[in-house]
């Protein structure tokens, strides 16, 4: 069930079997430094999401360049990046049900680890099982700050059950998760600067009412690419969150910066590299990436070599693609798409495929490629 | 990189950790049984598409009900489920790359293995590698008889890439491949046949002209679940090559059948258990299936136990359902959901589960998850 990689280190580029998904790693490094930078010279914790990459590799570089642990959503992907040496991560998320909370609390014995919470029958069952195993689990409590998704509303219902997590002799609490996800592409810088001073009414008014108990927060968590800068010049949150500024994509492409232009700040590092299998009619190729190398619910892949080309339809295995018949790439020429959205897109393959100078430099496993659960 | 499974056989399927893959094995085998004999019963010869569930124990039991092999789009796909003892495979789908070329080649040494062309220079390249290993491919011409994909057009261009293929030593001319993708959604029963019957005349174009010459055609190929009827009554097609029906979707519970209702001739076997990880206000809850658990580029999950629910969106590890707060189910919950696109959705999954009884009767691995090359 293990599928073997696309290439082998030393190969040219060209001989890449197709499709794989290809990161350069130049652009990748300048990536990781500069979010990195940013950061160090804020004085502002960098805790990037795994979410985005799922590879140990990848997280040990942003640990390398100064980053404090990781982020993860699922228990399954905090085991398959502690297994590969990751030692202190925060998942991000709720953790629910008894087998997947006797795996947390099993992990927590391994490594620093912390979780979410935003019910209090979730913390006291969090508490039954630390306590099985003998341990202490930290957890923070998540407040919903405008996305509406997760996290238990600011202010009073917070203090509550961070009264609660800190009642219970196997819990530890831990601070704070404040995540605006429904604001990373909002497109305008200002109006995205905009939405995360919203959200820091709700933070603001919820740390006051942890300070006055005496309540310490190890971490004020959030942040994402498209945010990063807000949560950090507000001076609330203590550590940046941040995942997709690794790799960006399609999505992220489209926010624009403070001049109003795309922001391209951080560079698109990660490509499908895709092989034209079908040039039936002399305005219409289709290529042999689909549904199951790339996901397009954030919109259809953008064609880097073909820029003019214009995407008609993505199907599990085609994309087909309209092109200009003067220009039009023939059966068998490789062409490289910046996926709609990294995430999922990374996590419909086995591995990624370094590559510097035109030459493969190195075969990274997805440690927690499919860890759903 | 393997995960393991959400559950053991025995379990109770209370306990079956969650995002996961779920099949009822007793509407799987009626719909695996229901397909057999529908083309049983008319002398066709059903050769199901294994992009659908990717999984040699699904694959064995159609053939052990009666089908002559399968189909498959990647050869890593026929590569994985050749490794699991499946025989006889037809790729559906150009294959493009020396290297692929190369293990399509190498492949055809130890099963019966057929692949489709539908570019002149491909077809020589395909007999270079057959003759490099020593071996004779079966090649089938793939027309395009209404999807606008892959497929050169049918009449002479089809006929002078049959003669193409026969002029190789290293090939056999196997027939052809005439598969109207985009037809198996359309909605209407009658608009259905009307499509199919449109993509009939170039086909018997194209086989009047191979007959002509003394072409003869092993395979004449297509059909889907939404479209298996009519290539059958047409009398032009000698295999069927459906896959979704062993599951069925979201999307093709949308197709009407010839009642002019929902056509509910398979059934929906396959489903994502889900729980509610998150219930913050009294009209919202937050499950732990997203984007990574199943694709929603076919439309969002149908809640089976909460109909009344509705969908407000998927995000990578999050679905958020608006409910009626007198029914809303709390944090723990375990919710089933039938996915949208039952292919990208079950690609996702290292594993499925099988279900009869409340009880956990298999496990099943899904052999090519992930065989993109």
């Amino acid at each position: 069930m293990m599928n073997a990689p696309a290439a082998c280190v030393g190969d040219p580029v060209d001989v890449i079997e197709t499709p794989a998904l290809v990161v350069d790693l130049d652009l990748l490094e300048a990536n990781i430094r500069r979010m990195a930078d940013f950061a160090a010279a804020r004085g502002i914790r960098l805790r990037p999401h795994a979410k985005t990459h799922k590879c140990a590799a990848i997280a040990r570089m942003q640990i390398a360049a100064g980053a404090v642990g990781i982020c993860c959503q699922k228990v399954g992907e905090a085991e398959a990046l502690a297994n590969a040496g990751i030692g202190d991560i925060l998942v991000t998320n709720q953790v629910v049900g008894e087998r997947k909370l006797d795996r947390l609390a099993a992990l927590s014995k391994r490594i620093r680890l912390a979780v979410c919470a935003d019910d209090g029958g979730n913390v006291d069952r969090i508490a039954a099982a630390a306590a099985r195993f003998g341990t202490v689990v930290e957890v923070l409590v998540e407040i919903d700050v405008g996305t509406g998704r997760c996290g238990t509303p600011p202010g009073a219902p917070a203090l509550a059950l961070a009264r609660r997590i800190a009642g219970h002799d196997s819990l530890r609490f831990g601070g704070v998760q404040a995540y605006h996800g429904s604001a990373q592409h909002i497109r305008g810088h200002d109006d995205r600067r905009a939405a995360i001073a919203a959200a820091a009414e709700g933070l603001r008014q919820t740390l006051d009412l942890l300070a006055a108990e005496g309540l310490d927060c190890r971490i004020v968590g959030g942040a994402g690419t498209g945010s990063h800068e807000f949560e950090t010049e507000l001076g609330l949150w203590t550590e940046l969150q941040a995942g997709s500024y690794v790799f960006m994509d399609g999505d992220y492409s489209d926010n624009l910066g403070p001049d109003g232009q795309p922001d391209r700040r951080f560079a698109n590092s990660l490509t499908i590299r895709s092989t034209v299998i079908s040039a039936p009619v002399p305005d219409r190729i289709v290529t042999d990436a689909g549904l199951k190398a790339m996901s397009t619910e954030s919109g259809p892949p953008r064609v880097v070599d073909a820029p003019w080309a214009r995407v008609r339809g993505v199907s599990d295995e085609h994309t087909v693609i309209l092109t200009d018949p003067a220009r039009r790439p023939g059966v068998g020429a490789v062409l490289s798409l910046i996926p709609g959205h990294c995430d999922p897109t990374v996590n419909l393959h086995d591995w990624i495929i370094g590559t510097r100078g035109g030459i493969v430099e190195c075969i990274w496993p997805v440690d927690a490629r499919g860890a759903v659960l």
